[in-house]
């Protein structure tokens, strides 16, 4: 621990643009060590220039394609662009889906560019949060457009896309029935509408479904922005100008009208109820430890019940976690 | 609620066999009313007859297909058959995609075989608390398999699945490549594992693929089982005999092995965990409301940052409830 530098000592650097330091302290948030959470609360309190574009669609829908020519575009008006990725891989394996790999050829040696895979497995809430404070670090580190890209899948995949100021959905045409239905439950939150792959035949048919359930549901839209639905294409590189047009005009929507305040606003208790109960959590599985085995056999002997057992668990732990240090609470 | 049944009266029912009272105390685990957990209680004593099967696989596998294809079989040996689907639908629409439209018309009007879907919004591991209380329901009323369907997409589903006697997780030919990345994720879980549209051409490469895997990590296997590869079509009914065999035979394991034993520790154990996540969670937000209009105006402020302002909310919220009834205990 000789080289360990204090994650308060790595703002400054941080705030300097230091894309080591800002490697190191979100790696750190991730790891979700005590130590790190004084430098965030400073880092917090220096964010608010960024604009937070979340962006998100079932697998297959090319949207980690879509994010790579966006950066693009954007990287010709000579933006600095952050991009967080939130895998979901599961507990037992630490796969990597939105991985770094393909784009790493096409935008990963642009220095302008700052691309972070996160992966799913730790703690509930855990994922948001980290995505949140990796977002903070890239804002306060000056870049100016940063992407939290999900697949969205999960409940908890969804609402992290959401916790941006400009949501953009994206859909493809000829995807099964199953991914269908799963995109249903995403369209809803949409700022912003992509149907990409719009150089296949089918694709307009995807177009109009999307356009008409949107006049049917009118959702997302209001008097200060109307939800566009806009075709791309990677191959002919169609609706990439139109899309980022959308995305300007929207980051003005989310800056300087009351629509944009109250999402902001949301988004703050998104943020606000998602740490708590990532913290929650954390206190509950340091104190549990040592009545868990105790209590598994119970319950495996049908000598006590999941309900019974899981509030004795909780109430043993609460007091075994008021009783020590309070660590958490500085 | 003159005709509200308390739900201790319903646990009768329910060892009758009585589907609309199944069908009624699975409805009111779902929606986690405090009533019910005493009925909860005495049916959980009562468990451990039924033969719990978790099927997960990635969108577009056709585990669908291939549970309504096993269900047909082992309703041909006589048996009765409970599904309890998780469904990830989003926390905006309650969508549902393993829903019982397509299978209702094959299996859904045989009174052997009771078919439940469950959604995913809702409370923190409230999901995985629900989906089990249901099982155990269904083991009380008689149903001598239960099949966990879940897309493997979340951690929380690819946990449900495992929550069970038997995993099997499905595998299909020619997906893209995000879903293949998604898929590797679920590979260590399996007990078996089925690679389905084995009438395509390209699934022998999968089946290889698959079989190769195994042999370089061992994934699965031990003393008591080794884990079978086994390519099934539902349009021939190849390799149908097989998985069937193959379920039988891991019963065995599961209920007369020590390494079926372990595994129903590590089950309560997850089972206690996602119980005592899920009540914590509820105690929370039943506490917290006062306090989160205030501290997220001061988030959004920047007078406060994130995990000052969760500890704070934990802090107010633990308090509070200390000071209220406690009808948790009970």
């Amino acid at each position: 621990m000789a080289n360990y530098i204090p994650s308060t000592k790595l703002v400054e650097r941080v705030c300097a643009g230091d894309m080591r330091a800002v490697s190191r302290l979100i790696s750190r948030a991730e790891a979700g060590v005590a130590e790190v959470r004084s430098a965030l609360a400073e880092i917090y309190r220096a964010t608010g220039r960024a604009h937070v574009v979340g962006i998100t669609g079932v697998p297959g829908s090319g949207k980690s394609t879509l994010v790579g020519k966006v950066v693009q575009r954007l990287r010709a008006d000579g933006r600095k662009i952050g991009i967080v990725a939130v895998d979901p891989s599961s507990p037992y394996s630490g796969g990597a889906i939105l991985g770094d790999r393909v784009r790493m050829s096409e935008i990963g040696t642009d220095p302008g560019v700052f691309i972070r895979s996160m992966a799913t497995h730790g703690a509930i809430g855990g994922m948001a949060r980290a995505a949140m404070d990796a977002v903070d670090i890239l804002d306060v580190a000056g870049y100016d457009t940063i992407i939290i890209e999900t697949v969205g899948v999960g409940q908890d995949e969804v609402e992290i896309a959401r916790a941006s100021h400009t949501t953009i959905v994206v859909s493809a045409p000829g995807l099964g029935d199953e991914i269908q239905a799963i995109k249903a439950g995403m369209l809803e939150i949409a700022d912003i509408h992509v149907v990409s792959k719009c150089d296949r035949s089918d694709a307009a048919r995807t177009l109009t479904d999307l356009k008409s359930m949107l006049v049917l549901g009118a959702l997302g839209s209001g008097d200060d922005w109307r939800v566009p639905v806009i075709g791309t294409s990677a191959i002919s590189g169609e609706g990439l100008d139109e899309l980022i047009d959308a995305i300007t005009r929207h980051r003005r929507v989310a800056f300087e009208t009351e629509l944009g305040q109250r999402r902001r606003r949301s988004v703050a208790e998104f943020r606000l109820l998602k740490t708590a109960e990532a913290l929650l959590a954390e206190r509950f599985v340091k104190a549990r430890s040592d009545r868990t085995a105790e209590y598994t056999e119970q319950l495996l002997a049908r000598t006590g019940d999941p309900y019974a057992l899981a509030c004795a668990l909780i109430d043993h732990s609460l007091k075994t976690e008021q009783g020590s240090t309070d660590d958490e609470n500085t």
